[in-house]
């Protein structure tokens, strides 16, 4: 729209100036020296949704990190869109390897170079100035709520509480984050797919001591030959898992959603040679793109036991362990599969030994139907602002919080993401462009212009 | 024989202050402070051959530790019996747990107490006192030559390399060790087999870093899954190995052997509650006796990669690794073997991993025919000592240099030992009884009168 870009366009550089405010506290959750730069990094949220024009914004305290909430409702009877957004960031070590100061942002080669410049400072801000932008310009079609934490890189332990005790206050239609990255800088696309995660540390005894392998060996069974064999049973020859009911809850993907996933840019060598092997492994059936990000998979995190020290040692161990891990597709749910696992891992397990399954963090998968209005509506958005429609993606990664969401709050989200996978987002170096940052929020306003007449 | 037995009466206490001086001087090759206390040792080796009758003794420098040459020719055309054994010891960590001093004997309970009391000191000096009751009784049979070397514990290094140099000089009819253990305090047992050994270290690479499980989980293959899948290929469900050509040159024992073999007394429930486990695993067709004796093995020492620390991380590792290794039986060569295992497992290795196969140390096996005419002295020495036929014990221990004096002197050695599993050699409060010290002495004795009437 002509009023809300000019309207950005006078504004550009104090929208900026007050991004490298946001960026120049340094939120960083997982360490305590930083409790109180959490709190300072909250109330310059909330202050700046005040500003932005909403009528109430607040810092809630939680056991950890306060979780800032703030509001417009223009009309009960119009539509609510949820923002959700993060204001921690990640730890800055290897401080060495940073060209510049992680907090104290630069702009260089069109680019801003921060922690958090991306992830998700520059992302959830561009919704602060896409609302703004709306209210300014008198163009905000709907009711807006604000949710943002600090403890996205750390589990989202309290806001999985918060969204409990506040279901109410953040009442909605639907959730609206970029926090996720899209195809390449033409290339648009949404995020609607993230796989769920069940993990366990396995723990397999043989002797109740370390043995002489000498005098042993032959005799009693060695843990680790015998948790490699536990192993490679999980897994057939077209790499499909054997685990009983796995599958069971895998919903198939459609002819028409496997043919628009197989549309995002793939060259196979190319994906080979940026992780330097030479050949592919994976499910028999489907293409890389769906093994990454609609199918399950199965793999060891970890494997420890015996000696691993220097030179040579003979020994016939007592114990070997393994963390392994699950990424589920939706409609697996992590709990029944954390079971089915359990008892498949023990059911393989030989009777010359013992086997302990230990079941860590899990999280449910997350899927976004592309006939959604609201998918619709940021689909339109971004045919819009790119000229071009967006390619529904499934990420082969896990963001618990988001699954949360849609259980707790009955909500789905609709992931924009305009990073790239080049900004460094969790390493030295991070940066986000500066044009996809006020294109960023050219395409925020055009999904709500969208999603306010579908309604 | 009366004469020496009452020789030995006699002199039972000098005998026992005479090995307490031995294990007085701190003898622990590995350790660098004790390099004066391994020359003073190897001195008092030496004075004590010469003392007990020998025509010469020397104490013979090496790179490394020193060796104790000596010996007695009454008549260059009699056989040759070269006693081999050690000075060295093992250290005393954990000091704290020792009940006594472990470089001042005592006797308490019948046993004596220290560190190299059984482990070689004890046995070792056996030989000496035999030596000396039939030189002063005029009862030595046969030549007698002594080599004690000062880095047993520590791999035989400099033994090995001296008696290429040596080997005019020691040259023998038969070697005599007394270095290993009795299968209990009634029943005698000669060691006629030690298990050969073969060593890697493995390394599989998939993808050139550590990669997002989720990102790439499903389409790059993990390295530890892989690894576990072609160390489950080498064993088949009946325990066999299936590395080709890996059993080829292993003799089967005959019948004869594996009854006699067999007849060591063995409770299956107790070896299982000793190592505190319920059920064996072991190659189909075999006794656990035979399992762990004449019989080849394939034991991971060790095993590691990706995340192993507290918690849950999830990561698709570059690498995994481990240490394999396999103990051999006699006329298996572990050069051979080697290259086998090499071959077969880069053959498994999947196009979608690199595999690195790097051998570490071997050994040969070694194994004494029962119808060998020492072997039969042995038998028939023990016969008159403890009135019963010792029974054949195979180790499943690995002593490299036994197999180095077959290989370099083309000599059999014969294993009287008479040691007990309790002696905690090694160990804190290392012990050896006072009546095996005697009883093998009088063996000794006994060996060389059957040997000498049997050449």
């Amino acid at each position: 729209m002509e009023i809300t870009n000019s309207y950005i366009k006078e504004n550009e550089n104090r929208f900026l100036e007050e991004l490298f405010g946001l960026i120049r506290i340094p939120s960083i959750s997982s360490q305590s020296e930083h409790k109180e730069d959490m709190v300072k990094c909250a109330e310059y949220w909330r202050d700046s949704i005040l500003a932005a024009g909403a009528d109430k914004a607040e810092v809630m305290p939680t056991e950890g990190h306060p979780v800032v909430y703030g509001e417009k409702i223009i009309d009960p009877k119009l539509p609510t869109v949820l923002v959700y957004g993060h204001y921690d960031v990640m730890p800055v070590d290897p401080i060495e390897l940073w060209n510049t100061d992680p907090f104290e942002p630069v702009i260089k080669d069109g680019k801003i170079w921060a922690r958090g410049a991306n992830d998700d400072k520059g992302q959830a801000f561009m919704h602060a100035k896409a609302f703004e932008t709306m209210v300014k310009t008198n163009t905000l079609p709907c009711n807006v709520k604000f949710m943002l934490e600090g403890e996205e890189e750390i589990g989202s332990g309290s806001l999985s509480k918060w969204i409990v005790t506040n279901k109410d206050l953040v009442k909605a239609d639907i959730i609206l984050v970029s926090d996720t990255s899209m195809i390449d800088h033409d290339t648009p696309s949404i995020t609607t797919g993230l796989r769920g995660l069940a993990y366990w540390e396995v723990e397999v005894t043989g002797p109740n001591a370390d043995l002489h392998s000498g005098l042993f060996g032959g005799a009693v069974a060695n843990p680790i030959n015998t948790l490699c064999e536990m192993v490679a049973k999980v897994m057939d020859k077209n790499n499909h898992i054997t685990i009983p009911g796995f599958y069971d809850d895998v919903i198939e993907a459609t002819p028409e959603e496997r043919e628009l996933l197989n549309m995002a840019p793939y060259s196979e060598e190319e994906y080979k040679a940026g992780v330097g092997i030479t050949a592919l492994r994976g499910e028999e059936g489907y293409t890389t793109i769906e093994r990454v990000g609609i199918r399950p998979t199965f793999d060891l995190c970890g494997i420890w036991g015996g000696y691993t020290g220097e030179g040579s040692k003979t020994v016939l161990p007592s114990k070997a362990y393994a963390k392994i891990s699950c990424r589920l597709v939706p409609n697996q749910d992590h709990e029944k599969i954390s079971v089915l696992f359990k008892e498949y891992f023990e059911s393989v397990a030989p009777e010359y030994v013992k086997v302990k399954v230990t079941p860590m963090h899990g999280g449910q998968a997350y899927g976004c139907p592309i006939d959604l209005p609201a998918y619709k509506a940021a689909e339109a958005a971004y045919m819009e602002t790119y000229g071009k429609r967006p390619i529904p993606m499934k990420s082969g990664g896990s963001i618990p919080i988001i699954s949360a969401f849609e259980k707790v709050l009955g909500l789905k989200s609709i992931l924009m993401g305009f990073g790239l996978g080049s900004d460094a987002i969790h390493s030295p170096n991070e940066n986000y462009r500066v044009d996809h940052f006020f294109k960023g929020i050219e395409t925020i306003i055009a999904f709500y212009q969208h999603f306010a007449k579908m309604q």
